[in-house]
């Protein structure tokens, strides 16, 4: 299903990092850069929370706006209970919409509160999402003070809080429409292979949107996915081709660009929902306003990974949202 | 932030729940009654899982409808990661958006999906939720086998799949409006006490959805929220008397409604996101529909609990979202 918008803007965003992330290739782009991964606070959950509340202040900030201006907020997490949006939340006071899609979160966050605001219901939204690698691993796999090997097709859980604002009023990133994903059965059962659980989902999700918009690939100067890493990208290439007879010429994936991967411990590269948006609002955006790409089509990717489904040996489910974005010049 | 509605209806909703609903007061108003906890599945999670789909499935009949004209699913529930949705969704190969607002997912569903539907974005649309006893009780508390002893003001977590159809066509229940609410600090900490823990939460979006409507109370037949439980709505009736100086009448909690509180072993009464929709599309809408009630404000709250963050000493933080409901004569 795809939604087209008449009017919708990313007027700002804010991005915020732990170290591994300001290490990388693309530390320069981000607004704010933290050295270690507790953030000040007692536990890595409460430094998630702080991450996001850090993000939503950076972005009224640059905004040059008060929190009163803003309607509501729309975001989620990857934590339980989506814990590390609703502690942040708590202290926003504002109307929140939490919405739980994994990786996904950020481009599902971008077309419900493109769609309200094209509807005439909001006029200003602040869409979050969030990750924090410790909080993820704990919950996910092992803490990570158990230093248990992993396989080099696992990825690594990005640390990052990040924002954007949306309303009506044309200014720096138009989201010309947007599509939303169906829950796609990869049939891969491996915790440490999420490329492959995602790549099916990226395809179709793509697809579907092409097919919608009546639009050939060539149509966006680049196609983001996010985040399937080094393996998942070489299994989403050729499932395109294969499956959809699509080449993709220009084309990249967040997962592989947030990290230098040969030189970093991050495996087969980044992931988290602070992945994709981290990379797009930081990096790729910049590239949009210097002239460099106009048109965008980013397709974040969810893993919607449970340890206990994982324990009753089900295959784990996957998605995917695209938005298309377009820069104002 | 309340949305008004120009044309949302509700034209059909399914009801399917365990033994301890059935053999409550409400047992006949539900469209399937079973009578164990395990639905032929093999574990709890996938009992809840093939809730979801029994609830889709008999929407679907009762409605005289193929699921290729459903344009979209929005839903949730109490488990990690949404899995029983997610999972559920898996079975469904239609766009899928999911959100996170514990007991309270049910009319943050309604909210959003009428919005999609008023805003010109989507036709038909089913808005989910469900819970379940076992599923919930060893994710949050204990596994039931445990037999720990409760306190009284224990909510029962109900088992439950609801499914709503979603349209502009007018028939059975309009959506008149409905008011997304914030995220509220409780102050409470105690996992046993959940009507306490959202008892505010209720009161400030019931008390923002008159002002934003410009209404008084008595403009509806009847005022419901769920799920606080009987002490619970104590507090609540308390704190909109001392807090907003609203005197509440005609008023009831749908977590007091579903079970026989006096002979059931549901200690406050009940709880999960599947409570408030269960009494509301089986028994409410009964009920509007023979003309006892014209105007209903379905106020579904949601505590959102961690055990991770109750670990870290955290207070637990609350949300309500509430529905005007109307029925077409």
């Amino acid at each position: 299903m795809t939604f087209k918008f008449n009017n919708v803007y990313i007027n700002e965003t804010a991005t915020i990092t732990g170290p591994y992330e300001s290490n990388g290739p693309l530390g320069k782009y981000f607004d704010l850069c933290h050295k270690d991964l507790y953030f000040g606070e007692k536990n890595f959950e409460e430094a998630e929370i702080h991450l996001i509340n850090e993000a939503i202040n950076t972005l009224l900030k640059k905004s040059k706006m008060d929190i009163t201006s803003v309607d509501a907020f729309i975001g989620g997490d990857l934590l339980n209970q989506i814990v590390a949006s609703n502690y942040a939340m708590m202290k926003v006071n504002k109307s929140f919409i939490g919405i739980y899609s994994a990786c996904s979160t950020a481009t599902l966050g971008l077309i419900l509160g493109g769609a309200l605001i094209d509807g005439g219901f909001l006029n200003k939204v602040i869409a979050f999402t969030s990750s924090h690698n410790a909080a993820a691993e704990k919950q996910y796999r092992y803490p990570v003070e158990y230093g248990g090997p992993k396989p080099k097709t696992t990825t690594f859980t990005s640390t990052g809080g990040v924002a954007a604002l949306l309303s009506k009023d044309a200014g720096n990133i138009k989201i010309e429409s947007g599509t939303i994903g169906e829950v796609v059965s990869s049939g891969v059962k491996d915790v440490f292979n999420m490329g492959a659980v995602m790549a099916k989902a990226a395809a179709d999700t793509i697809y579907k949107h092409l097919q919608d918009t009546g639009r050939d690939i060539s149509y966006y100067d680049l196609v983001l996915t996010g985040d399937l890493g080094v393996y998942g990208m070489k299994i989403f290439r050729e499932y395109m081709l294969s499956e959809y007879n699509i080449k993709l010429k220009n084309y990249n994936d967040t997962g592989v660009m947030l990290y230098d991967i040969e030189n970093q411990p991050v495996y087969a590269g980044a992931s988290g929902p602070a992945c994709a948006p981290l990379v797009t609002y930081g990096y790729i955006f910049d590239k949009m306003r210097k002239g460099k790409y106009k048109k965008v089509l980013l397709a974040a990717t969810g893993a919607l990974m449970s340890p206990t489904m994982v324990n009753h040996k089900l295959s784990i489910p996957s998605t995917c949202h695209a938005v298309s974005l377009e820069v104002i010049s």
